[in-house]
């Protein structure tokens, strides 16, 4: 089951340089690891932005919300999740 | 070159049923050639709207707006438009 | 799987009375129908509005396009979605 | 009576972990009472967020508005709240 | 059980003169009729505004929703409910 | 001449409690007094929030903003101001 | 008594151009004879919009609603109202 | 050249009140500097707000904006700004 | 001195066909008439809009209004105009 | 391949005068180059905000993004990205 999601990451300057450093360190270890399995089918970054919309393909809601929470940067980010379904054009 | 566009459709109540269904199978029949043509990669149902999330490979920015232009639904769409780049967490 | 669905109904002044009383008629019809099945858990009117607060237990994304689009009223309705999970306060 | 009330934690990060976790502890504890007492009808989380759609089942506006001012986080929550009533569709 | 509710109307021009004339002396007697009985307890108009700011003391959220729908303009009216409570500095 | 006016109060947690007390104890003395005054004609707090609606009864937009800029929790206060005049439908 | 108005002009293209301009002639005399009268002090055209900034002098509330609500052009207009004094840096 | 700047102030309560009060008194004499030059035509406080508007008669924008980036506050300036010009009904 | 200006374009349906083409010509025609008159100095398509991004070198806000007034396709545009003067950084 | 990028800077008050005066001179060292070599086409200050239009002329989303990553004021701007075609009308 398909979601969009866009995430917008927004690390306040009282985090110091090291401590963001390992979060991006391990959020990339954790989306790479997702993308290997096949649950984070697609990320792309935002032209000029500190944001990215992605593509998660779960089993249902729970695990897309777990999925998210694990992420080291949720506390850093505003989410905008939708549920998506095949296009009735789409010829995949 | 990727950018990430989406359609929120609209028809009012003043064009009539068969013409409404005349613009929306020339839309999916448009939409199926760019697909097949590799220029629109992706295209999902939003759950609950008549909208949809795409995904277009163009040359350029002109390229993409011509797409956009000749879409048959196009007078009756809000779109949103965000040019992409590889995200460097991406394993593609 | 549960989604919330807020869903505002706005019936322009253009459609005849008997059109959107027959509408109506046929938009409850299918919503008890879909509660007797327990696919529509819950819907409540918001005080002061047009407008009511749903929960959908629906096997998936799909599904839950589906059903919505099969709303009698859903032309006229504009309609938020957003998936839900369980909490982890909840005693249920 | 019944009261839609959508709550958004954020917890800035000059509180500590320890007291956010007490707090969160609490949190739990208050909202598993009220919902034994039936006063806190349904909690659901939404996927994605930290926040949740809750429906309240209060004698009125006044015991709403203080079981809300009683809730542990709420000096980190964003509310919002809405007089419900049953639907003409509902069939319960 | 108090209730501020904001009444902004709208009355589109394709609603003929006599039509909407008739509306607004309908609402003005319903109004009245209700002030009269202690429900709607204050009504003040907005400066440079066709709307206004009102105050009902009804039994529950299902009275203030009847009231609501049984306004003559209610069609043409964009409407704000907030419940209200006793608030601790006040000297009533 | 009467004045709606919302207020929003939002105290930063970078003060500390027992100078947010002794602001709400002024607050709230002051509120009384421009009450008994008959200048402060209503105060309902708006259910969920820590928030109200105020009627202010003065001799014009002067004496309102003087009224405003003195009270004790003004600095944390997000005010909207709304002139009022009599509704023709009032029965008052 | 100083109010700051903004009105913005947007006549439907339903409205006959004959009857447009002679709403508008009027607009124009009934503007010009409260500005001779002292009670519409200001008015300036917002460059690039069918839109002006204005000052009005009024005794009260109720003088400047009632001034308004005569405005030929009031069924397009939309307006907004800020209630001003002086400004303790003037020097007028 | 006339323009129409609205000017809300919003000093964070990390700056000292002794620091703040130098910037007033500071802003303040700049300001009546500019009103008597016949620059800053005009200023009034909006009733209930730390904000005013303002109307400037500068040369060019060149002047508008090297005016407005040498006031005290602007730093803690949240600032609209519209070009004006002579309204058709004006009858100055 | 410069202004930029965001032009959006929204021809309602009710206008037919051939007026639409025709106002689209003669504002061609006269966009260009400004251009070569070193008025209109740029004007970019806004990929996948029916909308541009403009730059305007005029005598002052007059010109500014008058040429914008004059657009033939002005009443069915939303217009942005921010003023513009030299950046520090810039080596023009 | 044109792109249009409104930029505006926020400098939080925690940021040193030093570290800040700094940050600006290597933004404007970077800007210049950058316009040296053609791919910053265009910076204009907007009248009475720190914020900047500017046009840039780059091989492709990529390289925007890169050129806007390198920004010495990035972390604190808050920026707008809109793709630019040839529009139809333009004479050059």
């Amino acid at each position: 089951m398909l979601f969009h999601v866009k995430m917008t990451v927004n690390i306040p300057s009282t985090v110091k340089v090291e401590v963001a450093d390992e979060l991006k360190k391990k959020e990339r270890e954790f989306s790479q690891k997702l993308q290997k399995e096949g649950k984070w089918k697609h990320i792309w970054r935002i032209a000029g932005h500190y944001a990215n919309y992605s593509i998660f393909d779960v089993k249902d809601n729970e695990e897309l919300h777990e999925l998210l929470m694990q992420l080291p940067l949720f506390p850093y980010m505003e989410i905008e999740v939708n549920a998506l379904c095949k296009h009735p054009s789409s010829i995949v």
